[in-house]
């Protein structure tokens, strides 16, 4: 049984260590954040979203301390599960210190589902490090991570000559949790959001990652910088209900963000709508070429509980993959074997 | 670049030797078929599959010869391409010279996609020698291998609890080649078509070869044996053109075959359909449990060129594999990473 702890306590690693407590074969021995109304506390204590059903309860799981190096005093551990940032250069502190304690590592870092498009020579630090450790970390999610790029590899896998990829995300952001409705700018004034744009504070993160990851499942290579990418805010055409407040008419309700990438001979378009009130949510993977192939997911893959699942589904890959720092082009797909307890 | 052979010069065989060579990544360096018609024949002589566009006419390509040894003598070679048989047994002792020349191997044999279910002692034998030898050997194709299997293990990865999958595949066999339109019994009377198929004569190789991969990818054990596999004519309502002649109105058009397994909570359904006329081609795979998802392709994957490019686009992944007798489970995406020469 695969030894876990959960490091970054907001709702997705809250979900993470529930998922894994109701896990056959998988245990839960550590839950690690810096937050000080978290320490001391166990599992059920987190939150609102840790509300459990009466018989998925149990007593004796660990309790929320500052570090890695405290969880793994008090109990062996093979897997760290990494939910704390979005940005690679913010994590590498906890990555190190997991891979000094000779932890596996799957993170939903978003930067780090193509590492070195942002961060090249932390890519290739962090490398080093997990090789030294004899460990692999892996940056994965549903997107980035999965929906609208590596999917989209594994069935390029099916052709032999890809012209364009496009992927189309329409997420119906009414559905997700609150800090992630926020993250969209719902309630905003259009130009506050066009301010908070351009400094990066609202937008997707990982857009750049997915084009680079595709790119490099195509046998090409992106340069640092070269993905172009926009972001536009979705206006509200009527009232709509947010975690946030009510959305008036003419204000946000979301956001539309488009990465794009065109070089050797290939082009690929990235196109992310997630707003609240959203019609016809989907996924599509389309592949141009002499065969031209298109995939649609329904209704999309739900963003929170598919992150979760594939984090978790990955702790058994990672734990027996390569050393290194790896991307979903390194590691065979995980599939959901997970058991209830 | 890796020096590629293709053993078995049949479409699907040709249509591989002309993809590797076509590409810029990949060298063919030996051409095996043991019908002595081919022999002593160039790539380009071969059928009429292989009248090429002249600007792809290469005139050094190597010429057929009976045996890998044969092929491996006049140049070395990394990575055999075979196509000869859909079944486990009957390419053992081409995979056994194979690996007695070190080379790694992917295989478009049907029963090679879970090659344990039908032959768990073979399969224990060839893993052996394949890890004696440090190669790979690895069985993949679009169906079995791909559409119906490996890809709904990998949608499953977003997902943390699956109660059963069922995929559906609709082929339009008028757009497959003649031995295919053949094989589902396109002309045949209905009784004839009952008749073969009692004593497995007609009939798609591989579907309780998928459901096995299926339960795999869940954390399950499908028992040889244990998938039950039903098989039924599809009969034409109209007349309809075929390669192998003109299908009367109450002649058989194609195949409706289904395999279904149950048990430790999961259960499979997988229904594919090949038929003359066929309207509403489609890949539809639907992973049910507390989330539910649907993923579609339209049109569905072409079954032919799907083959070629998978068995091709593995080429790079099995040369970098670990030893032994693998499956779709145990290998990242390829991806489409061939390049124009």
């Amino acid at each position: 049984m695969l030894r876990v702890i959960v490091v970054g306590l907001g709702p997705i690693g809250i979900a993470c260590a529930r998922a894994v407590r109701a896990d056959a074969t998988q245990e839960l021995v550590g839950l690690v954040d810096s937050d000080p109304a978290k320490i001391g506390k166990p599992l059920d204590d987190l939150g609102v979203e840790a509300a459990l059903p009466t018989e998925e309860q149990v007593s004796d799981t660990p309790v929320v301390v500052t570090d890695v190096a405290q969880a793994v005093q008090r109990s062996a551990a093979d897997v760290a599960i990494i939910t704390t940032s979005s940005r690679f250069d913010r994590i590498a502190a906890t990555l190190h210190e997991c891979l000094a304690h000779k932890l596996a590592v799957v993170s939903s870092c978003e930067e780090m589902a193509w590492p070195s498009y942002g961060h090249p020579e932390l890519a290739q630090r962090v490398d080093e490090e997990a090789r030294l450790a004899g460990k692999a970390v892996l940056g994965t999610g549903v997107n980035p991570g999965f929906v609208m790029d590596s999917l989209a590899v594994m069935i390029s896998s099916s052709v032999r000559r890809v012209t364009s990829v496009r992927c189309v995300r329409r997420v119906d952001a009414g559905r997700r949790r609150l800090p992630l409705q926020a993250k969209i700018g719902a309630t905003m004034a259009e130009a506050d959001f066009r301010a908070l744009a351009a400094q990066n504070k609202v937008g997707h993160v990982g857009l750049p990652e997915s084009v680079a990851l595709i790119a490099a499942g195509l046998g090409r290579k992106v340069e640092p910088g070269s993905v172009q990418v926009s972001i536009d805010p979705v206006i509200a055409d009527r009232p709509i209900e947010s975690l946030v407040g009510l959305i008036q008419p003419g204000r946000v309700s979301g956001m539309h963000n488009i990465g794009r990438w065109t070089g050797d001979d290939l082009s690929i378009e990235l196109d992310l709508t997630m707003a609240l009130g959203l019609a016809d949510p989907k996924d599509v993977i389309e592949i141009h070429g002499p065969v031209y192939v298109r995939a649609k997911i329904s209704g999309g893959l739900p963003g929170d509980s598919a992150t979760v699942a594939m984090l978790v589904n990955y702790v058994p890959v990672v734990a027996r993959a390569r050393p290194g720092l790896l991307t979903m082009l390194d590691v065979p797909p995980a599939g959901c074997r997970g058991r209830d307890v």
